[in-house]
């Protein structure tokens, strides 16, 4: 197979398939239809079957909750987590538990029921990024809150139950394991060596270089060398920054350029995938900003888990990602 | 959704649907259609198309790699890690890696093609156990591995390429971080309460008796109250034991005959969907075998992991595990 390499930050284990790396074409393809066009709660005209929306950008002379937005956020109708309440929180024998108390949002991309990030252009991305920022800003304000996620499913292998481009928001009382176990690995080293671990990984992939998949002025994409799955990218601001809610307007820009630019690649290249996205970023009450660097990592849904990464928090990589990272550059 | 609850062991949280927990009749059902009848390199008559056998149970008068087995370990062909070198320890600036150095076996559990646990014996079930145990006492031997892990992956969503019933053993240079966390956890329970955690557990979960679905003389399986998939359940020894390998004869037969169980309520209840189980023991060279205590998790594949899983380390739980039990637990 190849080689067993360490996440730096979590240090959690990858098995990367170095001597038999698989190309593009040895993944099954997906089919994808769409079925909810007609019926779907996201598509203008029927605004009134999600609840009330919270923000959207609205063409001049809308009105809430009607057509003539191009991007709308609504609560989530079956939310993971209750908005309303007061966190209690209590043991039952060896068991913490909690209420189940949060926010859980949905941020729709864009009017249109066939459309996806690779298809809108830059000023619909920035608009989609700038919602990204707002909601997390609003929600990081609320006190409950400790933990604020951006993340995106799309297709049904990757968790998505409606098919029209939407991306959600979650609110936590707690900060997650994956989370803390970041801070926790990036803190350490910043003890050690007076700099941010992120920092130093971008140094180290731009100076290596055969694992960017593209660049512009503010973020760098590139295939991590500790890659948990397949044709994983991340996107990494080439500026420290803890909180990806604190980007300026160009920063913002960018981001979406970027955004829209793997996603094109990632379809072109794997044949339209299902797909997951999320933002990594510092809790809401977080001190330490010299340490943590945001970041996001997006995951092309091309293998199940299996018993032995259920088993030992071991991934197995069947494709290098170094050659990952050269198909995903060549797929312009 | 419902409520927020920790695992007191590793720390992760999981948001499970007491609310509006959903039946067996709500997750979609699987196809499942064999394939590979005919063409299975598992199947009596083509054992030349694996690598020479390991182990077999045997009837007397066969031989090694021809029919006459019942049950049979084979190197896997397309191994994960590589049985011969030595582990070359080595860092690429910021990365620890090392050579993909471990052993990487297949127990072909019964010369059928169309049986699986549910339809073997309780004699042919304590074989497979047997070569569970024997497998792992030997590969321990090897001063190389500090961690053997025994798995199974049934039907293509949860991971398996063939279908003729099987399970894996893969031995690894290193203590993987899931395992090493359930250490950890399990032994700062212990310097606390002088007791085993899992003991706990059991004496805890047999008080309440809400998740418990079944339970012979050596063996308890219940719905674990932090479970992180719906109708995951947890076979855990009423005896404490910190490594599997060391059952006796009769605990051995009462693991084969719950594996048998569980697995068959599951099939009943679920409509025979894919699954991974695996062994959680002590590693090789391990000393603190009064903290910390073997045990099974089934996981059965009913729904998909999204971004908000994989940005947190949370899990989203559909079904109550009580509910999940009272299902379970009527599936005879």
């Amino acid at each position: 197979m190849g080689e067993l390499r360490r996440d730096p930050v979590v240090g959690r284990w990858v098995i990367v398939n170095t001597l038999n790396s698989l190309k593009p074409q040895d993944y099954e393809k997906e089919t994808r239809e769409l079925h909810q066009e007609g019926v779907c709660p996201f598509c203008p005209g029927r605004e009134s079957r999600t609840p009330p929306e919270i923000e959207a950008v609205r063409f001049d002379g809308s009105y809430p909750n009607a057509p003539g937005w191009s991007v709308r956020v609504v609560p989530n109708r079956f939310p993971a987590l209750d908005i309303h309440g007061d966190i209690e929180r209590r043991a039952i024998g060896l068991f913490d538990m909690c209420n189940g108390i949060g926010a859980h949002e949905i941020i729709v991309e864009t009017p249109s029921h066939t459309k996806d990030c690779p298809d809108l252009n830059e000023q619909e991305m920035l608009q989609v990024v700038n919602k990204y920022c707002s909601r997390a800003g609003d929600l990081a304000r609320d006190k409950r809150f400790e933990y604020i996620l951006i993340f995106k499913n799309y297709g049904s292998a990757a968790g998505a139950s409606l098919e029209h481009a939407h991306s959600q928001v979650i609110a936590l009382p707690m900060v997650p394991k994956y989370v803390a176990e970041s801070l926790e690995g990036s803190q350490n080293y910043f003890e050690h060596n007076k700099r941010c671990i992120y920092c130093d990984m971008i140094a180290q992939e731009k100076k290596d270089g055969t694992r960017v998949i593209a660049e512009n002025d503010d973020f760098l994409c590139f295939a991590s060398f500790v890659s948990r799955f397949s044709f994983e990218s991340w996107i990494m601001p080439k500026f420290h920054q803890a909180n990806f809610a604190e980007m300026n307007d160009g920063q913002r820009y960018n981001l979406g350029c970027m955004l829209k630019d793997i996603l094109r690649r990632n379809r072109i290249c794997l044949g339209n995938p299902s797909y997951n996205f999320f933002i990594n970023t510092a809790p809401t009450k977080y001190k330490h900003h010299h340490s943590y660097h945001w970041h996001i990592e997006i995951i092309p849904k091309l293998t199940n888990m299996a018993g032995f990464e259920w088993g030992t928090g071991f991934y197995v990589v069947l494709t290098d990602p170094a050659d990952a990272a050269k198909y995903l550059r060549q797929a312009a």
